[in-house]
């Protein structure tokens, strides 16, 4: 079934203890799509500035990314990150932000794409992500990201968001400090309660933590690798595995929605083997099969 | 098959946001043989000092602990410890520590506990370890704890000791040093080879990795539990419920040891509950049971 995507696209200078890569492409929407692009055809609403040096269409060449919401604003500049992690790899600083072009009003989702049935609204101001559903009739199934500054200086926005979305997928961090609460199963019922019925928490090297508001839970450590080069990019990713899943089986329930956790993670694990895209683009979907059931015969007892 | 278990008996006052448990018992032995009586018999080998407080029998009692390794020295005084969790109850800090009689020699391995097929020798000064082992004949699967300041100041008395043991159940910031090695699953690789055959690394919240030498991995999450009242004890129930059913089973096959590993994790959980041993004491192995079925559906996709 149709996918839809809003988010960022970036400029990316990354150092991690393995290398540097600079000016590379990065950014929430381009994971997302290379992530979910595996399983179901995906729909790109995102911008860039005059600046941007990437050719996108080639990027995702091959890949079923319908790039119809792609939008170049002549008068702007693309959004731009550099980051540099620590030796441990569980830690990050920002050096550099440039919001740029993201700071500006949101692109457009094409009139062909209103009709998509699963959504995943990037990281973004919560009234932007609002503007950007409202332009979507009547999704099945829509999930949304955020962050620590909109928990923090726009909880209202935030909280109007979470009632009109099926999934919010946050940080542990995040997810602790928007419900006042250290422990994770608490903070998660905390979340449930306003609203959406699916809380996804992403623990980085610890797994995941699923929770419905019927009760049901689900938790999945990592994919154990022995060399993390590039940690970005890894929560779209995952992102995009799980929607991805959702939108080729078409389902939501429980048993789709913690295989699409499985093969979250899994995308995941490709992604973070590289530098940018580098990790994503070796791979095929034959590949993450494969993982999948490694992976299943890592954690069944 | 016969478990025996060689480790400490304390005198605990732990403080942790949820309250304080002043002159508790505790001590890896204790923690071991209440976790691991509940799949088979334990051996008991263990030291107090003329001082101890505690009826161990009558903690014991109903239990399939034989206590005949239990000895109390009349001119030493007991383990003592003393502790504070932090908020988060991720981090801890040792008010006091005395060791006591644990800086004496180790009490004796009765006669009848030298043919135990099943052996854990607790987290003690590696020389010390060896010795116990010494006073058994011929083990079929030993398993050692071990911790920093032994990694840092008798690396070479630890190595001798690995290289005759089964498996080094050890937390990740130990396994991170004793590898010099920020990757687990690197880590993992590096203490299989400097010995033994199975490695397990415990990760608190975050769960479990088990490495086998011949490639096998096991990962899984922690069980997810809303309030965690006390963690002392944890790992200790961990590898109570690890051995315990291994020497139930009298299997150690890659399936037997997941099984284990699952185990392992459930009675913990039950430990981390409550304060000292409450959170244990008020189980039944049909708890642990029903809880290990409700762990699989959480964890399988």
């Amino acid at each position: 079934m149709s996918l839809l995507v809003t988010g960022s696209i970036g400029i990316d200078t990354v150092r991690t203890p393995h290398g540097v890569s600079e000016d590379c492409i990065g950014g929430s929407a381009i994971y997302f799509s290379m992530s979910a692009s595996f399983f179901a055809p995906v729909r790109f609403v995102g911008v860039v500035g005059c600046d941007c040096p990437f050719d996108i269409p080639e990027i995702f060449a091959g890949r079923n990314v319908d790039l119809a919401g792609l939008e170049t604003r002549q008068t702007s500049k693309t959004f731009r990150w550099a980051g540099t992690y620590m030796e441990t790899m569980d830690d990050r600083v920002t050096d550099r932000l440039e919001l740029n072009v993201l700071a500006e009003h949101p692109p457009a989702v094409p009139k062909a794409y209103a009709d998509s049935q699963f959504v995943f609204l990037a990281n973004t101001a919560p009234k932007l992500q609002i503007e950007l559903l409202d332009q979507i009739k009547n999704p099945a199934f829509v999930a949304a990201d955020t962050m620590n500054c909109w928990i923090t200086d726009y909880l209202d926005d935030l909280k109007q968001l979470l009632e009109r979305v099926h999934c919010l997928i946050i940080n542990a961090e995040e997810a602790k400090l928007l419900a006042q609460e250290f422990s994770l199963i608490k903070a998660a019922e905390k979340i449930l309660a306003m609203g959406p019925p699916c809380v996804i928490i992403k623990k980085g090297e610890s797994g995941a933590l699923m929770c419905l508001d019927d009760g049901s839970m689900f938790v999945l450590p990592a994919y154990p690798t022995a060399t993390v080069k590039d940690p970005t990019g890894a929560g779209d990713s995952f992102a995009g595995g799980f929607m991805g899943y959702l939108a080729e089986t078409g389902k939501k329930d429980l048993g789709t929605l913690k295989t699409a956790v499985a093969y979250g993670t899994v995308v995941a694990s490709f992604t973070i083997a590289d530098f940018s895209l580098e990790g994503l683009t070796a791979v095929t979907r034959a590949d993450i099969d494969e993982r999948l059931e490694a992976f299943r015969q890592f954690t069944s007892f």
